[in-house]
């Protein structure tokens, strides 16, 4: 089976429902066969699971698929490995990475996605899906054990890209971030992914979904600005 | 002699000239007998050291010190000893907090300021006087060896606090952020220092300075919000 991979910017465009932009493309990426999906919450806090997983449940049953958490399980290793699909949502991108070291589950998953099994993840459940958490927009409320995350990608998501500053306001744009942590990690690429857009990663094959550009940001070079029509396959590369 | 610090939230108001407005807060903290001042600019990568630090001296020669940079020093443990005050600039904190860790300079640095050697930082340089660099707006492009930074005071500060989101734009919000971080660590004071306010630190008496206003968030409290005319001493139980 192939590897396949549903990375969402965002849960929610401004002004929308819950997921609610999300919803086709979910239902089109897990089609008519799958019944469940495994759902992890840890980018929230512990207070915080079982109500997220009754919101993020209320839209998959919506879709034809029950919404089973993670946290629930007795055994979150073998949780993972009965999985049907595994769907990681936003929050906080260091608790989350927090949890996964936590719960040493990162493996677990890693094997699960190379082997098949559908993931979707949306903002801090994007993130994670790259090698590191470095390109968060989150504020490090807790210090994991590492920067390490799924690694199910070879590339870096910057999740709710945007170029517009907060108005009147110093501090540093996205792309100055961006540039800074190239500077310290050169070899990485990164994805400038805007609210409202989505990868589609089957095996080697990328592209881009939703109604957004992407930006691609690689250290010395300039930034480049695709829509859908560019394939995004040399971010394997 | 008395502990002294100032913690000013930024370098650089929007549409102001570098530092401008914090020049005669500078001035009137430092004095007149003071002549040179040690300068550390680890928040920025190592590349610009070197132009950083010359950025820094010309505000300060203009104010009558000399900045000399820790980075040009043989032994930065002795220039610390050596410093009759200690200036932190901004830039990224994570890369700071894992340059104070890793050229051991933090007892150092803390060992001066309690015997009464005073400190300036500005954004990075604030945030590192506090416990930990977990307020931090500051994207993780490096892996630190340990959150924990000067712990000059013991309350958090976060930089650049603002309460205007980025138009039309998603993802939390400052408050939700720091709310967030209060969940986690329950015992912590953040204090939202915006754009053009500064902390007056003498021994145990805080002083809100410049021309804002300055909210303080505490777990389970409603978030306050005080001008001038309020002691801020409370901070310190």
């Amino acid at each position: 089976m192939s590897k396949r991979l549903l990375l969402i910017s965002n849960s929610t465009n401004y002004g929308e429902e819950y997921l609610a932009y999300t919803k086709p493309y979910i239902k089109s990426f897990l089609g008519n066969e799958i019944k469940q999906v495994l759902f992890i919450p840890y980018a929230v806090i512990p207070e915080a699971y079982d109500e997220y997983t009754n919101k993020v449940n209320d839209v998959f049953m919506e879709l034809g698929y029950e919404a089973k958490s993670i946290h629930d399980a007795k055994n979150e290793s073998l949780a993972v490995e009965n999985a049907d699909a595994i769907i990681i949502g936003g929050g906080n991108t260091f608790h989350l990475t927090h949890m996964l070291h936590e719960k040493k589950i990162i493996k677990d998953i890693r094997k699960k996605v190379d082997s098949g099994t559908p993931y979707i993840g949306w903002s801090a459940g994007s993130n994670v899906a790259c090698p590191t958490l470095m390109t968060t927009n989150d504020m490090p409320i807790i210090q994991p054990k590492s920067f390490e995350t799924l690694n199910l990608v070879p590339f870096q998501i910057n999740p709710h890209y945007t170029d517009t500053p907060i108005p009147n306001h110093k501090g540093e744009t996205r792309e100055e971030r961006i540039k800074e942590f190239l500077s310290l990690n050169p070899d990485y690429k990164v994805v400038g992914l805007k609210e409202g857009a989505m990868l589609l990663v089957e095996n080697e094959k990328i592209t881009l979904m939703g109604h957004k550009t992407v930006k691609i940001f690689q250290c010395d070079k300039p930034v480049l600005e695709f829509d859908k029509a560019v394939s995004l396959d040399f971010l394997f590369k």
